[in-house]
């Protein structure tokens, strides 16, 4: 299969990776900056270019993994061809091919990527959609070739998918970086904390999270909320604190 | 060392069998449930009681592992003798002793625990304090048999210490679940969010929680925030994404 890659950020950079050790030929990757393009094109070995005008229009597929804001003017910019057209993104609707291809598709890896840091691919689930049937197979069968994972996924479904990964893994985070602040106040260390992250994540791979929660919301230990609530001084840490507790709370109760 | 282990609950057991594992001697386990005092004496073969008038008087340490709000009327409950008495809570100072004990202590495992999932007790981050100086010796070396991590908190860095474990363990796991909830009503298994839950928390075991955060609210692409709220009906969870998305991004800009 021919493939060009139009965008070179981090969910890019690790797909084109991950195509090419599946054995895939990646024909040729675009940037719009020249920096990441001959970046990602010198690391892979793959010719790149800043041009779209001068992308091969015999490729099998086209995936456009490009930001959100960006895909609309990109998919504008390519001239008609009979491959298949996909986008990688979580929150955008299929039906963004419509003017440009007969042949769009999505094909999603649900992950959180850093350059910095090696994913293992065949982990990560990856979300096809295709208007046509036999696009959808093809997709499908690419995705498994990748992944252990692959998945079909409607553009509907992939909208809740997207907004659940924002909870789970963007507030996830965001839950850390308030400990790594509280702690770093004190004089503590983040690394104490590191173990409890890994079990509280460990524990979720096998329990649900309705069975696996703890701590005193669940209890609804008030002595303690009100002593937690009372320590911090940021006025949003105490409005969060207290939204989630109180939502800890009722959900226990529809357990 | 001969040692007392008052409770028995999911901490009280992982414990008693961390300490009977690192070959220490312990001499008695209370429970105010026949139920649960049974259940440990009979899983670790340590002879039990409901009645705390029962404990030997001649033990080095009585641990005092009971709900927080239970732990006043406990202590008033046990004759004084000469051993440390060391609690195990995160949110509770060290000078409750001051009218049952001059040996008071802390001894905290920084964990989140299940009854039904075991745990890796050198990993725990075991947190010591005491009021005398040699007891505090006495317990980092107990400690150090029971886990890599011995350290040594005060009471003060403790309540903050225990105010950002509920950020990064239950506050954590209310996100898992709220991304389970809105792919429940989605007809999508939770099993498709694991790995990405997985890759986040591995990240953070390299990386800050700064550097590590993704998405739409650090790079505050308020196309998909609006979408993403609007997606949301429950009103609760509607403040919960606005609220977390504001202050993302405002921490990233403090970088």
């Amino acid at each position: 299969m021919k493939i060009v890659i139009i965008g070179a950020g981090n969910l890019a950079t690790h797909m084109t990776k991950a195509l090419k050790e599946a054995g895939e030929e990646v024909v040729m990757i675009y940037s719009r900056s020249e920096e990441s393009a001959s970046a990602l094109g010198e690391k892979t070995g793959i010719p790149y270019t800043t041009d779209l005008s001068l992308l091969p229009d015999d490729a099998d597929l086209y995936i456009f993994a490009v930001k959100d804001s960006a895909l609309e003017s990109v998919l504008s910019s390519v001239k008609p061809n009979s491959g298949i057209w996909a986008h990688t993104a979580g929150s955008v609707d299929m039906n963004i091919f419509k003017d440009y291809s007969e042949r769009g598709a999505v094909f999603y890896p649900l992950q959180t990527f850093s350059k910095e840091k090696e994913v293992n691919y065949r982990e990560i689930p990856v979300c096809v959609e295709a208007v046509r049937k036999e696009d959808e197979a093809i997709l499908m069968s690419l995705a498994s070739k990748l992944s252990d994972h692959p998945e079909k996924v409607t553009s509907e479904q992939r909208k809740y998918l997207h907004l659940s990964a924002v909870f789970a893994c963007n507030f996830t985070n965001h839950m850390y970086d308030i400990a790594s602040v509280i702690l770093k106040e004190n004089n503590l260390s983040f690394d104490i904390i590191r173990p409890l992250i890994k079990e509280t994540c460990d524990k979720i791979m096998t329990l649900s999270p309705r069975e696996a929660q703890t701590g005193p919301a669940v209890r609804y230990d008030e002595n303690i909320i009100n002593r937690q609530t009372g320590l911090l001084e940021d006025p949003v840490l105490k409005d969060i604190y207290k939204l989630l507790s109180k939502n800890i709370n009722n959900y226990s109760k529809k357990k």
